[in-house]
């Protein structure tokens, strides 16, 4: 059963829409996801949707349509139709695609970043990436690479801001996330669970493809300009560094994290 | 000398702000960069620069000033103030920092793209690459990687958009680029020049790091969401592909330069 909002004044599509700030993400535990690609992703993986948004314009397009009756034959989904100006308005996208979903953040523990049992842990924490789009290519890259889950440590962007889910391409309903680690939780919780720390530098630090992956790893990737923070880097069994063959100052941070997870994936193969 | 434009009503201001647009771009073969850390690239690798536009406010800042000194030194550089008003008419950022230069667009030969003798040939070719921001980033990456140059294709991004330059880093003024060739032009000039043409695919394909980058070779990426064309495809000594080990369904196409470029790298380092 659909209900239909008609009111932008309605208490529900307020607190929908102040879900576009982290401040009431944080505090209502909630997020957004938009786009029928998203929602589908979301359907696949299985994460409970509390709300699916969309207006009648969408579901009279085929994709949205299938993904609408997914959502509406399970029980715990609430179903809202709106306005396409109301849609508009609570939209934080360029181009709505009229169907958003909310959903509940998920806090994992190291213990469960590390279930599977059939792979060599491989993590990767994110030590300040500020730009939402890296911090979203990133735990996609992640995905991709098939590592065990991602860690954010304070200071970082926000990975359920809709520009960072949006980049995630889905990859944050399939992988593992914890949130919000200062530098010596995540130093004390991975020296117990036996994971060497490999921090990425720029400087005074062994070449990446030298290194070996083939033993539980976490990489650490860094803000944009100031790098990985001081307290990581000496706690770091080791830095490694990707060669800068021409005139690049660095590489994007989500390039370099691309090229160091995928020397991981290539070693653990080539075994 | 500088001289004062006071009037957003000046023909020169009104040609410089035609260029946020490609049209214009196109028409005139010049383009913008902004900013002074891509005005200090510009100016480091000697890219003659036609026109440098910046307020007395940015001139006050330590690093602004010391590149219009450089730029005012030479001798073909026209100097042009203007009030905050007008510079922020002409801006593509959305924190204009007061400074931008106009640039003369450059078009390479590919036998000027092969010229470095010190090095084995690696290009990257951009088939229909569309975000500008992957656009940069991936001649960023080539420019990190030691590349030989980049080739665009007709129907990519236009590299000389404001978002595709600031995200190039400076890199596009490092590193020699060929444009506008059709898939058949690039097909002759590479058999020509007995470089191999490795296409980057999801399916039917090699696993990348199988491949042998130890020989004359050009990268080629495709379109966000179609891949490479069929015809290059058709043509290309080899299909690679990056294994996806966990469930996301590509990877961004910036990343997946990453990757193979520095596979590239490592190849040849450790031979």
């Amino acid at each position: 059963m659909s209900e239909y909002i008609s009111s932008a004044a309605n208490k529900l599509i307020k607190e929908i829409a102040s879900l576009r700030r982290r401040k009431y993400r944080d505090r209502l535990g909630m997020f957004l996801a938009e786009g029928v690609r998203l929602v589908e992703e979301c359907a696949n993986a299985a994460w409970p949707v509390e709300i699916c948004i969309y207006t009648e314009e969408a579901a009279a397009r085929e994709r949205a349509k299938a993904v609408i009756e997914r959502l509406s034959a399970t029980d715990c989904c609430r179903m809202v139709v709106v306005s396409e100006d109301i849609y508009n308005k609570i939209s934080d996208t360029e181009q709505p695609q009229g169907i958003m979903v909310v959903l509940k953040k998920r806090q994992f523990s190291i213990e469960q970043l590390l279930l599977r049992q059939d792979m060599l842990p491989l993590l990767v924490v994110l030590d300040g990436v500020q730009d939402p789009g890296n911090a979203g290519t990133i735990i996609r890259t992640a995905d991709a690479a098939g590592c065990s889950g991602v860690i954010v440590l304070k200071g970082s962007a926000d990975i359920y801001a809709g520009k960072t889910v949006r980049a995630t391409m889905g990859s944050l309903f399939h992988l593992p996330v914890m949130e919000d680690l200062s530098p010596a939780e995540l130093i004390q919780s991975l020296k117990q669970s036996d994971i060497k720390l490999l921090a990425t530098c720029l400087q005074q630090s062994d070449v990446y493809y030298q290194a070996d992956f083939n033993c539980p790893a976490a990489i650490i990737l860094g803000n944009e300009g100031q790098g990985i923070s001081p307290e990581l880097i000496s706690a770091a069994d080791a830095c490694l560094n990707i060669p800068l063959v021409g005139y690049a100052e660095s590489l994007n941070v989500a390039v370099a994290a691309g090229v160091i997870l995928y020397e991981a994936v290539r070693q653990r193969a080539t075994l």
